[in-house]
C-alpha cells in the first residue's frame, strides 16, 4: 500500500498578520497577499503530485478560505470538507486584538516571549463582554465552554485527540488529507508528530501558505520526520519571519 | 417548532454562460459578475436574516464558488459542508461545449427546444474520448457508471431521493440548508418540491445568484408553494434572460 500523507498548510498572510496584532479566535480575513499564498500553495500541491483526497478546516475565515483558494489552484475544489473548531488557532486571551510591538514594549521581552512561547502559561483571559470575546459567537454554540485564553498545552489537549481519532486513521488507510489550520494549532500537531519536547516546541516556527507534507506508514508512524515542505527555500525565510514578530 | 427552510441558490454567472454555451458537467470557473451575483447573494440572506446552518453544493466549481462566496459575505462560512455529484447540473451529452446559437441555427427551433427543455429526451450521448468528457474525472470515480447525456427526467431520478434522504429530513427538523447548485438541478428539485407536471416544467426557469426559499413544515410539506426570491424583481428578470438563451 502507498503511505498516506497530511499536508499541514497554515493559512497565507491575515489582516492581523500584516498589522502585527494578536489574532487567536478573532476571525479576520485573508490580505491579498494572503491570497497570493493560498493560490501558491495549492500550485506547489500539482508540482509535486500531492492531491488530497479530502480537507479538514478550522472554523476561521482565513483558514477556510486559505482551503478554498488552494483546492482551487489544485484543481481539488470538490472534494469533501470537514471543519471544526478544534483546529482554530490558540485563543489569545486578553491579548486578542492588541499590537504584538506595543505588547512587547509594555510587559517586556520575557513577558511578551512568555506568553507567545511558553507551553503551558495562558495569557490573561478575555472577558465575556469585551469586543473580540467569542462568548457568544453561534459558531461555538454547541461548546460547553468557549475558551477564554489557552496556552499550547491547551490546544494539544483539544486537537491532538480529535486528530488521532478522525485524520490519522485516513492516512494509514493510504489516504492524503490537507489540514488548513494555523500558527499554534498546526504547532501543536507537529510536536506530537515529531515527538518534540515541551521545552523545544518554543522554538519552532511554521511559514504561512507553504505546505509540510508528513508521510504516514500503515501503523501511524512517521516516515519522514520533520516533514517535508513543498517549498523548502520558502519555508526557511518565511520561518524566519514568524520568529521575528513583536520586533517593529 | 419553527419551520424548516431551504435555500435554493443557483451558482452565478459562468464563463459559459456568459459565452453561451452549453455547460453540463464541464468544469468551468464563475465570471466576475458570476462572483458579484454570488456575494449579491449572500448578502440577501444576511438581509432576510436567513442563515443557513449547512451546506450542500454539487461537485462544480461554479456552485462550490458560489456557496463559498455567499456564504463569506453572510459570515457563515464556518458552518457544514456536504458536496454530492447528485446536485451537478444536467449533464448535456455530445451538446456539452456546444454554442447555443450555433446549435439553435444548425438543428432548428424545434430541436433546439427539445435538447434543452424536453423532459425524458436526453440529447446524444458524449464520447467517452470527447474533449468534453468526464469519464476520467477522479472526482467521479466512485460511479458505477459516469452519464454521457442526461435528460431532466434522469436528474430527477438521481437528486430527488438523496434530498428526501439527506437534505430533507434536516428541514423537517427545523433547520435551514443551503443548496447551492444549477439550473436544471434545481428546477428538478422544485418540479418535486411543487408538483409541476412534465410538460408544465418546461416553462421553469431559475435566475442564477438569487436564493430562492422553501419554507418546509415538520412533516415536509412546502408552507409557501412556489418558494419565495429574497430579490423578487431581479428573479423575474433573471428568469427571463435564461428563458431567453440561444437567441443571439
Amino acid at each position: 500500500m502507498t503511505n498516506g500523507k497530511l499536508i499541514l498548510l497554515r493559512h497565507g498572510q491575515s489582516e492581523w498578520n500584516a498589522s502585527n496584532q494578536f489574532t487567536g479566535w478573532v476571525d479576520v480575513n485573508l490580505t491579498e497577499q494572503g491570497e497570493a499564498e493560498a493560490k501558491r500553495g495549492g500550485e506547489l500541491l500539482v508540482e509535486a503530485g500531492v492531491l488530497p483526497g479530502v480537507v479538514y478546516t478550522s472554523l476561521l475565515r482565513r483558514a477556510i478560505r486559505t482551503a478554498n483558494i488552494a483546492l482551487n489552484a489544485a484543481d481539488r475544489h470538490w472534494i469533501p470538507v470537514i471543519r471544526d473548531w478544534r483546529l482554530n488557532e490558540r485563543h489569545y486571551g486578553a491579548l486578542q486584538g492588541l499590537d504584538k510591538a506595543a505588547t512587547k514594549e509594555k510587559y517586556g521581552d520575557d513577558q511578551f516571549m512568555e506568553w507567545r512561547r511558553s507551553y503551558d502559561t495562558p495569557p490573561p483571559e478575555l472577558a465575556d463582554d469585551a469586543e473580540y470575546s467569542q462568548a457568544n459567537d453561534p459558531r461555538y454554540a454547541d461548546l460547553d465552554v468557549v475558551p477564554r485564553t489557552e496556552c499550547l498545552k491547551d490546544v494539544v489537549v483539544r486537537f491532538v485527540p480529535y486528530f488521532e481519532e478522525e485524520i490519522l486513521p485516513r492516512a494509514k488507510k493510504g489516504e492524503t488529507v490537507l489540514i488548513a489550520a494555523h500558527g499554534n494549532s498546526l504547532r501543536a500537531l507537529v510536536k506530537h508528530l515529531d515527538g518534540i519536547s515541551d521545552a523545544d516546541i518554543a522554538e519552532l516556527n511554521i511559514p504561512t501558505g507553504i505546505p509540510l507534507v508528513y508521510e504516514i506508514a500503515e501503523d501511524g508512524s512517521v516516515v519522514n520526520p520533520g516533514g517535508t515542505y513543498l517549498d523548502p527555500e520558502a519555508a526557511a525565510a518565511g520561518a524566519a519571519a514568524v520568529a521575528n514578530q513583536g520586533n517593529k
